[in-house]
């Protein structure tokens, strides 16, 4: 029998994604807030994250097997640490209450490879034992919900899978200010400029998020459990090399330089070799994704 | 001119010592729910504090210098996590942000030696660098707290002093459920049993909490800022350690052996050269905090 997988925050970027890479050989329900089309065969139950009622209803309704928890209430970016905390940390507990209540045994929750670490030296991957010292509200968030996933496996037996994906790009991606090689694309369909804060120098692990999704959906088939495992490309690119590339690739985006943002960690791309230990991880080249995101892009335009 | 401090839960255990040490040389307001006495010359603002407008009216009446934070709306072995990140994380976020409106230029946060570092292993103490991986969500909820403190101080300048007191007793401590050495002599003077989860080997490290506080007051003084620090006594005494303690000092007190928890972790002690090394710390053989400790409770009864 098929198993039915939740995925929350379906219809965002990673969720679109997810769901694709998902929905041959599941049965898969989204939980969003609705805004977006989705592929017929999905089944979307439309809620607010926030309201555990608006959750319940999909546990009382499905019986699910394993939840992969793709939302976020925030960007990056935000700039109100408490609603922050009160709207994804205190909804994901209490979720995790629903599991226990409903007695759904696995949660995959998608972290944040690039904000968790915090400041990191060197001229090498980051690994996931690296300290974790997040120098962003969105990345303590994250942290502490990883926290929580391992404190109700230890206390209820509710496995988890940890991701934490470094920069993904790729199609489904339309936020028009964070996911720099997005919208960078965007700005070149748009003819507009690109904003840059600081000197470009900030160096990203960027990730195909075909290549991400592809390698959460084999750990999950295997049944990877009770793990933290970095997905990235485990290279690391400068903002000023992702433009020569698309300089070279498709032609030339216009940058509005401005000031540099103290939440931004300069500097950090992943250590995957624990992924590759798990799975087969094929990387697509970033040249190739960059040419396919913007194929995508055109095609939307 | 003296410095205004304000002790957020001035009336509990940690917090009575607290003023009792800062009273001289200081002007000590206490936000506090108000349940209990406190000393004529300290001035009380009872309130909520998960009520954002409870502790605003505090700054819109007082200049204060320094914040001294050692409350919690929940205790140690709390079992309702979202109410526990709601009521403690999230109100200290709204506190931070009150601090960057009234220009409050520091806090002391009373963390938990005993919780944030999680499980620990071998003979020596865990530093300050030790991997922070709590098993409750007391400590998680701490640790979130410490993380934002960081953040507010990279993006807005607030300093911090964080303090990770390992499992004080002593004075003014009445909880009849936490706190080993206080909960055990409250049993000896009332002549009941007292409750062990486990064997009793679960090692601990007791400091007394006047030393606990003169180290912070020296702290203090002395301006140490944008640090964590451990406190603690350095060493650890299993609670079977203790109960001979108690036996040889006062009394033997009785136990009803009850099964372990497994939110305990088994066995933690501090390691606390960094403090001796930024302050003289004196310790109180626990011999002599035991005695003291029953001195101020027999006076209690």
């Amino acid at each position: 029998m098929k198993k039915h997988i939740l995925i929350l925050g379906g219809l965002g970027f990673l969720g679109r994604n997810l769901v694709e890479a998902f929905m041959d050989g599941y049965i898969v329900t989204v939980f969003d807030r609705g805004k977006r089309t989705a592929p017929a065969m999905i089944k979307i139950q439309t809620g607010d994250f926030t309201r555990a009622t608006d959750l319940e209803s999909v546990f009382q309704k499905n019986k699910i097997d394993l939840i992969i928890h793709s939302l976020s209430t925030t960007i990056p970016s935000s700039s109100d640490p408490a609603y922050d905390v009160e709207s994804n940390v205190v909804s994901t507990i209490r979720l995790l209450d629903l599991m226990k209540k409903y007695s759904v045994p696995k949660i995959v929750f998608l972290s944040s490879g690039g904000t968790v670490y915090g400041l990191t030296e060197g001229s090498t991957g980051v690994s996931e034992n690296h300290p974790t010292d997040p120098i962003s509200s969105h990345g303590i968030g994250k942290l502490t919900i990883e926290k929580y996933l391992q404190l109700y496996h230890r206390l209820h037996g509710i496995d988890f899978l940890i991701i934490r994906p470094s920069n993904p790009f790729g199609q489904y991606h339309i936020s028009p200010t964070h996911g720099f090689i997005n919208v960078a694309l965007q700005k070149l369909v748009s003819k507009e400029n690109v904003d840059i804060w600081g000197d470009g120098e900030v160096v990203r692990d960027y990730v195909y998020v075909k290549d991400c999704v592809a390698a959460i959906r084999k750990m999950v088939d295997l049944g990877v459990s009770n793990e933290i495992v970095n997905v990235g490309s485990g290279e690391g690119h400068s903002l000023n090399q992702v433009l020569a590339i698309i300089k070279e690739e498709i032609g030339e985006v216009s940058v509005n330089w401005r000031e540099k943002r103290n939440i931004d960690v300069p500097r950090i791309f992943l250590d995957i070799s624990k992924l590759k230990s798990l799975v087969p991880f094929d990387i697509t080249d970033i040249r190739q994704g960059i040419r396919e995101t913007y194929r995508w892009l055109k095609n939307q335009a």
